[in-house]
């Protein structure tokens, strides 16, 4: 347990620095680049939360994600070119972060009777649908979409190795192993430049 | 019952393909397209269940409009050229989807005790609003608000046929004059080229 | 209370009209900047509704405000250069708007159990994101995250302003106090060419 709250915070964190970053690119002021970091935070299980009815949605009802939101921002503002040169501890902090918001929204949707489809569908949104939300409000088209990147692929393949785990292997602990598949997929994936079919059109 | 249905898998799959092609267009990834696919089918009907709280949202309580999307999404991204040889069919199924999709939302609408504007308004939403998503998501000023096309206003056309129906004509299927009103408006505002008046600034 | 209904009617008259002159600006069509007036109107309110599971949202079960954003709309298209004659009045009705709608926003979150610090910024996206919908619609990074403008700013003093009163000050009308925070350090900023602090990349 405490090891996971270890990563959801990580994970917040890097995808609230994640957002704050790309809103002082965009030359946004305090307000904007506040509101960055939360809505790429918080967006995805937030487009989940919405979508399942768990309302008041997450994020609203515990105050640790918007004090660890509001404490990434303020150090990403702060420690500015510091936090660029931990670049990779960046990108680790937020793929291990992927890897349990899927788990975290695949849970949601069992736990509301969703098909597994959908679940796994419902855990990619989790984990990947922050950076849209901050893509769109910084008026471009979203990363998630067009850079070719094993990203949500990671997700839907963890996902499905969640259910597969959940069937075929009952005592195995089907969320870390999800996890360990999303985080694998996503490393070997970087390091050896794998990359999504061109769709021609 | 059945012709509706088959009506309500031809419009999905004409949505599908518009996103999916639209986001071929942009250059998109194999996510990318998939998801453009998905969000133009099911934006609309998300937006309304969203809106009214009728969650889980629809689409994810049953497999038949994602796996539509998904057949949908595969044949366009195969057979591109040929469907685009079929442009007038997908137009076809397009519009009468739009008449049923209205039709949805406006009963969504009444089944929660909505006053008959707010359902119209809630029927055009759920037939028109997943190209807006698309559209925002793409990066461009959503289609729907400035090409001057009679799209939006022949659903709100056929919402207002379904409530006079409604009333004054009791023992009369408003359901399917609504969509023969909406379908007929579309195809006759598409062939006399009417368009809606330009606005000075 | 009837005080605060014809604050809440200027309010939503004041945003709808800003819809819709930017919707010209862009040279959408007719449906074009009636959507526009009405997102840029109910927007705020409607994405608090859904974070907390208000539904079906507030504007969809009372008359008043749909037709009150029909009638701003068309004002704004019949009496385009009289209105914008009238730019300080405008200012105004949005300033004593925002003030109202933060407090409405507290004052939701506030009934379905919130923390404050969630109540104020429940407050603060009633009051302000509606302006963020339209200018995502219109293809621009919203104003409200660059213009360096004290606007959120202010709701979010306001709203603090409503919890200190409320827990200090237990005989005074909190949510009066509140507005009139807003609306002075507003009309002050604005005054003074108050801006937030840049923020260096």
């Amino acid at each position: 347990m405490s090891f996971l709250f270890v990563i959801e915070v990580l994970g917040t964190a890097a995808f609230a620095i994640s957002g704050a970053f790309s809103a002082m690119q965009k030359k946004l002021d305090l307000f904007g680049v506040l509101s960055l970091a939360f809505v790429t935070a918080i967006g995805g299980g937030t487009i989940r939360d919405v979508l399942i009815g768990n309302t008041p949605v997450t994020w609203m009802r515990d105050m640790t994600t918007p004090i660890t939101i509001l404490a990434a921002t303020l150090i990403a503002l702060a420690f500015n070119r510091l936090l660029k040169n931990l670049k990779y501890t960046l990108f680790l902090a937020d793929t291990v972060g992927i890897g349990l918001f899927t788990v975290i929204g695949i849970q949601k949707g069992i736990s509301v009777g969703l098909h597994p489809g959908i679940c796994v569908a419902l855990g990619t949104m989790t984990a990947c649908f922050g950076g849209v939300v901050r893509d769109v409000l910084l008026n471009q088209i979203p990363a998630l979409f067009h850079t070719r990147e094993i990203y949500a692929t990671a997700c839907i393949a963890g996902g499905t190795a969640y259910f597969v785990c959940d069937s075929f292997i009952p005592d195995q602990p089907a969320d870390i192993i999800a996890i360990v598949v999303i985080v694998a997929i996503r490393l070997i994936a970087v390091r050896m430049n794998w990359q999504l079919p061109a769709v021609k059109e």
